[in-house]
């Protein structure tokens, strides 16, 4: 099958998260198109089971194909840690999720060889950025913690808050205990909360944004696959955003995270898929 | 059609909260039988459109039919302001939601006529309590304010927690600044986080619990419809309960809440029905 290299590139969520991946792309890779789709009716995906998160990606898989695209990035931890090792032997297009990217760049910085990982429950359940890294690197210990309220306190948009810093600093007690020196932000939802997090913290432990490095992976895959968009289609929407639920509530928080006027956003039956 | 008296009442919610009306029909209605849907895959509901909604609801509908149910109660706020109204025309069997009989009593017990409610987004949105207690009495002014943090916390464990007296605090000012007498819990979550709520808003404001008022219209729902249970039908299973997703996480939180052990927990896929 021969791929067109000006077709855009898929992204996906269980909802508004990984809009700050579509942001690094954006910023990024300027010239590749994207077809975003988050699955705001069945959000979240953090507390659901392995079973549950690959039937769903299995249907966004068959939606973006539908809509022609070139690559799929799994813009979301908890399907890329459930679904993305099956789904990627279904698949004769590129995939990657947003695990790999985080893993690879904290074995490379961490210093004292002790990593945190913050995630949803589901995300953290699965162990799964403890596998990438010891894969890496045998000698990394993982510490992994949960923070089921950070999602909850984003949406509301309490980004800068007291008891946002408050519940910070007791879901991230345990990791300045363990000494960590790295810490990757597992969930796609957290780069909004950098600051704070980053303030709980302290200076000396490094925060990893998987997003940012996603999208250079992507650059370095489509590389790769010769897939590079030549920039030559322009089309009047090169961004196009599909959700399953409420598309004028997406709309806006889209418009306020995003370098771009969001101005296409189309509600889908997704469980037709 | 004659519906078997000695048949369980359904009763569905978006997830575990709706157990705080099953629990008061236990408590209430010691010789009924209940089946229980939790739709735990698709939660939350707060955040849905009415059109989401009412999809989901005929889906659990169909479900409770097939277990052949001889009443339902919507033990959801949400899915009793967007989907009751359509789904009652569809019936055959008697169905009642959590929010009139919250109403009614907020209605009866009100001295100042300054009635709060507090709920998800989309029962707040929705407007719907406003719509009930004006029918009943045209002089009762409605405040509401959604809390959506309120029910992470909730499944998160915090009830006796300085961070939820914080938020708590901050969600309420409005309403004590409103001069209520009277707050109605219009989340099946809340009634769990009553103390602190009692706490913030002072010994001055009654505090509605519309599981406990739905509970005892059930009793005379069933009793108008001459469909008491005779009691006589013994089953080693009278409470059984079935969820769309993670179904051990579901049965550890209802025992952690049910005067009863919850022996029985299937998963079912709604999305079928």
């Amino acid at each position: 099958m021969k791929i067109d290299r000006d077709a855009p590139v898929g992204v996906f969520d269980s909802g508004v998260g990984g809009l700050t991946v579509a942001r690094e792309i954006m910023r990024n890779l300027p010239s590749e198109k994207i077809v975003y789709f988050g699955d705001t009716a069945r959000v979240p995906y953090g507390n659901k089971s392995k079973e549950t998160i690959l039937r769903y990606s299995r249907q966004i898989i068959r939606f973006l194909r539908e809509q022609e695209v070139k690559a799929i990035v799994v813009a979301c931890n908890t399907a890329s840690a459930f679904a993305l090792d099956e789904v990627r032997h279904e698949l004769d297009i590129p995939i990657l999720g947003v695990i790999e990217p985080g893993a690879e760049v904290a074995a490379r910085i961490t210093k004292n060889k002790r990593v945190g990982v913050i995630g949803t429950e589901g995300t953290i359940g699965s162990g799964i950025h403890e596998k990438y890294l010891k894969k890496l690197d045998q000698e990394i210990t993982v510490i992994g913690k949960s923070c089921p309220l950070f999602v909850s306190l984003v949406e509301e948009g309490w980004l800068h808050d007291p008891v946002t810093v408050e519940v910070a600093s007791r879901y991230l007690k345990e990791l300045q205990e363990q000494e960590i020196d790295t810490l990757i932000l597992g969930c796609t939802h957290y780069p909004l909360l950098r600051s704070t997090i980053g303030q709980v913290m302290g200076e000396k432990v490094q925060l990893v944004n998987p997003a940012y490095e996603t999208a250079l992976e992507l650059g370095r895959l489509l590389k790769e696959k010769d897939l590079v968009s030549t920039g030559k289609e322009q089309e009047e929407f090169p961004y196009r955003f599909y959700v399953s639920d409420l598309a004028e509530k997406f709309k806006s928080f889209a418009n306020s995270i995003l370098p771009y006027d969001v101005e296409m956003t189309q509600k889908i039956d997704i469980e037709k898929y």
